[in-house]
């Protein structure tokens, strides 16, 4: 099982990877649906300027409109826990499953999703916190206006 | 204090006309900060193909990249009740202030976010309700491809 997972969460390390050879935040989110990836995305705040790109947001809009009943039926991959508005559009969609690579970096509304049905899967994985801690320690000013810019902490 | 909501609603409707204008689904938002317009959008789900683009996540994706403080001193108007997804773009930035048009053709989690601290305001305007009465009544099978896809109803 958790093997399983790990195969996946590996696709949205790798997407990670990629946000961070752009110079972006190495956040990266895989959808899952009947065992294939139909959604792959990562962090583009930096890249793109936009407000809206995290890595979950930018995975779920690559994945094209799929039906409701195929969301209903997918699992969400993320290497970091999902902040709220990723929460949202997980909640939006009705994706039953999410399984996170690590919530130390940041923790988004976890028991709220699970309130609302979600089942949640931390991995607790080294590798996605050890991403997020080099990124901090060599962009400490971009990462301080990114906190200051969602008020963390309050 | 109701006539000043009215006018920045109006610019939302005036979004949500537009996204009419292109065959998309009316719904529009602006967001305003010390009494200025610094954002605008319109949902774009049909017209962009997109999966994020409610008329909320559009209208913050163009506001651009603000300061946190701006944000946590903003009030959003959005013709129709923001859903999960748009409701926690509002708690990530922590906008204090929602003004929404109406609530009847679809409400999101309201109450979630008054607990949240988030101060709603449902002007419960007939020109909402009215925009998308009269869409749904002539694209019935676009709007309940939309609502299956979000899983509405149960």
């Amino acid at each position: 099982m958790k093997e399983k997972h790990y195969k996946f969460m590996k696709a949205a390390i790798k997407e990670a990877k990629k946000s961070l050879d752009e110079n972006g935040i190495p956040i990266g989110a895989v959808l899952v649906h009947n065992g294939k990836i139909v959604g792959r995305g990562y962090n583009k705040l930096l890249q793109s300027g936009s407000s809206i790109l995290h890595g979950e947001m930018d995975c779920i809009n690559n994945a094209g409109r799929l039906k409701g009943k195929d969301y209903r039926n997918s699992t969400f991959y993320t290497t970091l826990s999902p902040c709220d508005m990723c929460s949202g559009v997980i909640l939006l969609y009705k994706i039953p499953e999410v399984v996170i690579g690590e919530n130390e970096t940041l923790a988004g509304p976890e028991n709220y999703l699970k309130e609302r049905g979600v089942k949640l899967i931390n991995l607790d994985l080294e590798e996605c916190k050890d991403l997020m801690r080099k990124y901090i320690q060599k962009n400490p000013e971009i990462w301080e206006k990114e906190l200051e810019r969602i008020g963390v902490p309050d």
